[in-house]
């Protein structure tokens, strides 16, 4: 099994070397908890395994998948860059100390002052549509400034229907047929534009639909090159790395999976005589999803039509679950090493009867006050957390060689009425 | 068609007596709009309609669809109750003048401390479990307390499998089959257990599947009753009543919907002979579900495989749509005149493919810098947003007689880090 688990002497589940019993006395449940080597660890064997076969390569990071000013902050460390998506990301990677050429701005459907507000933050542009084009040239002087273009290379793959990013359904990226006139709109526009981007989905474990993309994406820059002279500064092909969810997932096998695909990037490269562009890519999921564990507590334990144990978070604390049916792996982390005698359901604490965590789930004995572990929790799990039910939001520790730092507060009861008011009449 | 729409004379949607394209000039976009006088109205229809056959009746508003602090005042002001999921709205309610006489508190899976401060703010406990009865039983001293217990009916009905609560699946309530011996334990700890809860699912349209609910709600109680010899002062059917969201769907014909309903259930008191308990009723959607709409301007038209409208706002402003596929009526609010001439997807500004509020909608010609707005924003939409993609949370804005007020503000980009930190060694 190729889970990231780790047990300790006294038979709990360790966290970079803490032990997770002792972080919940000190710090209560629900609390995510995040281990600062291993997301130095993902980075770097993702970063070598790349770079070993193609030299002229950046890590952009997708910190939507965790944007904690720590995590970047490792990251910045590391000298990654940044995948940001959002004004919001731009905002707190310049403020964490990220040069704009250390941040690519993917967004998606943005307003005018929005891009004003991006450019004037001097990032990489990357462009989604023909509309966005067009208003960035209306609202900025492109005095040959450097941008990209997302291209749509009409492969999808991923976990959930919901995160399949290529292939005609998807809201993202330009056509195939229309790229290389938007490439010589752009320059007709005053800008330059340096770089091709695509994306084709998340979650992904073997290297074979990352080849189709990356086919389909070169045969697209090729075209470019050929027909709109564009000489390509860098590639990017997005994010996608997956990790394994479920006992009976592997962990990519990251030098075979960088083998083959660059062997196919350079050999499309020198087909369409691309030269040497920089090669971006965007792990999210990989860098930081199994950094992490959901901390929580049982809190009842209820024989009802089916069995049943409750616990101190929802789906306001961990999405994933109930929005894409996702499997976290969950462990009892005070009794790691007694085996499964029965399955249950783990339910959470909202007002909702799609509030689970798991099915059917194989778990020891389970009594009131344990403390169930939910793993890889790391990738979406915080930025996706919201008040729902009035629930404050978690406290977010960081242990490092044992050490722990409290990284974000837990939310008070008045935090989340904080921005309200109520108007003199209802007084 | 029932939706809640008006056109002014500008052609423009109209809310609450305000234009909404004078709205989104003087609040920006994304936002939530909120008419008071809407709730007044839903309120004192639904409390009307049940009174009329059973005048010993208490509205329980399910604060968990809107917990906006005006909103709730508003409901305070007409004298209504809080059916309250998590000491979150406990809290929030009593802060703005509920009485602990009128708020039912319904939790699932709470921790000891919770119970502990709930029960210190005298509210109305309703127990979901043995386990929690007997966690309350040692951390309070029952001394008579009056309690309540939800029970499991076996009946489902709602729109979503999510929200479809009774049933075997579902992880609420206490069994049929055990509710006699819990009402026993509970007089035998010390406790005064007088009410009886049960809750279906939520979207139902038509009396049939709540006249189940009530029957077999009323057949627990009545054996409890003869059974454990308890006296009941309440029952409460739980929410469930539904609203339009399509243009085919109508109204709930709520004079029938309660007829034929409290026919049933006076029946079945008097089968009993269970003499003439209080009636509570939990809605939360019908309540403010169609008091609000989202306004979002369109950024960007996108001829791709497919026409893709994209709006500033996502899934982190309104999650139903990409949640529970939930369809949400738009309209364009600055051309509310002109026919449908196309269909298209209405794409938000997150950066997942599954961030869709509509697909295949038909919607008259669009140019950016349109005003969108998505219709029945008021029940689980803010309460559901999030920070995902670092967007800040939207504004809330309250109309009444075409006056705008400010209830909440929209977060900054530091409001979103707020809490965070960075340990020493990362600085």
């Amino acid at each position: 099994m190729d889970l990231n688990i780790k047990i300790n002497n006294n038979g709990h589940l360790d966290i970079g070397g803490a032990d997770t019993c002792d972080l919940v006395e000190q710090f209560g449940t629900p609390v995510y908890v995040i281990d600062e080597n291993r997301i130095r660890d993902n980075y770097n064997r993702f970063y070598n395994a790349f770079s070993k076969y193609y030299s002229d390569f950046k890590v952009f990071y997708a910190c939507k998948a965790n944007t904690n000013i720590a995590v970047l902050k490792i990251l910045e460390e590391e000298r990654c860059c940044i995948d940001a998506v959002s004004p919001g990301e731009v905002y707190i990677s310049k403020k964490l100390g990220f040069s704009g050429d250390r941040i690519l701005f993917s967004g998606n459907n943005i307003r005018n002052d929005e891009i004003e507000f991006v450019n004037g933050e001097d990032v990489i542009l990357n462009i989604d549509s023909v509309s966005a084009l067009k208003r960035l040239a209306e609202s900025i002087k492109p005095n040959g400034k450097k941008i990209s273009f997302r291209v749509n290379p009409m492969v999808g793959a991923g976990h959930h229907g919901h995160c399949i990013t290529g292939g005609e359904m998807s809201k993202f990226g330009i056509m195939e047929t229309e790229a290389v006139e938007i490439y010589k709109l752009a320059k007709e526009l005053g800008f330059n534009p340096v770089g091709m981007h695509s994306h084709i989905g998340s979650g992904i474990l073997n290297p074979e639909p990352f080849k189709l993309a990356i086919e389909s994406t070169m045969n697209i820059a090729g075209k470019v090159h050929l027909e709109a002279g564009i000489d390509f500064e860098f590639i990017d092909f997005g994010g996608g790395v997956g990790i394994p969810y479920t006992p009976d997932e592997n962990l990519v096998d990251l030098d075979t999976f960088a083998k083959e695909n660059m062997a196919l990037f350079k050999a499309k490269l020198e087909e369409f005589d691309m030269g040497q562009p920089t090669l971006y890519l965007e792990p999210g999921r990989f860098i930081v999803g199994d950094s992490s564990v959901l901390l929580v507590t049982v809190n009842s334990v209820k024989e009802s039509y089916r069995k049943f144990i409750g616990v101190d978070a929802g789906f306001n604390t961990l999405l994933r679950p109930a929005m894409y049916d996702s499997y976290h792996h969950i462990v009892v982390a005070n009794k790691m090493n007694e085996e499964a005698t029965q399955k249950v359901d783990v339910a959470g604490n909202v007002c909702e009867s799609g509030d689970l965590f798991a099915r059917d789930r194989p778990l020891p004995d389970i009594e009131e006050g344990d403390i169930l572990a939910i793993l890889n929790a790391g990738a979406y799990g915080f930025t996706m957390a919201s008040n729902y039910n009035s629930h404050p939001l978690p406290a977010e520790i960081l242990v490092k060689d044992g050490e722990a730092f409290v990284i974000r507060k837990a939310q008070t009861f008045d935090d989340i009425f904080e921005k309200q008011s109520i108007p003199k009449h209802l007084e």
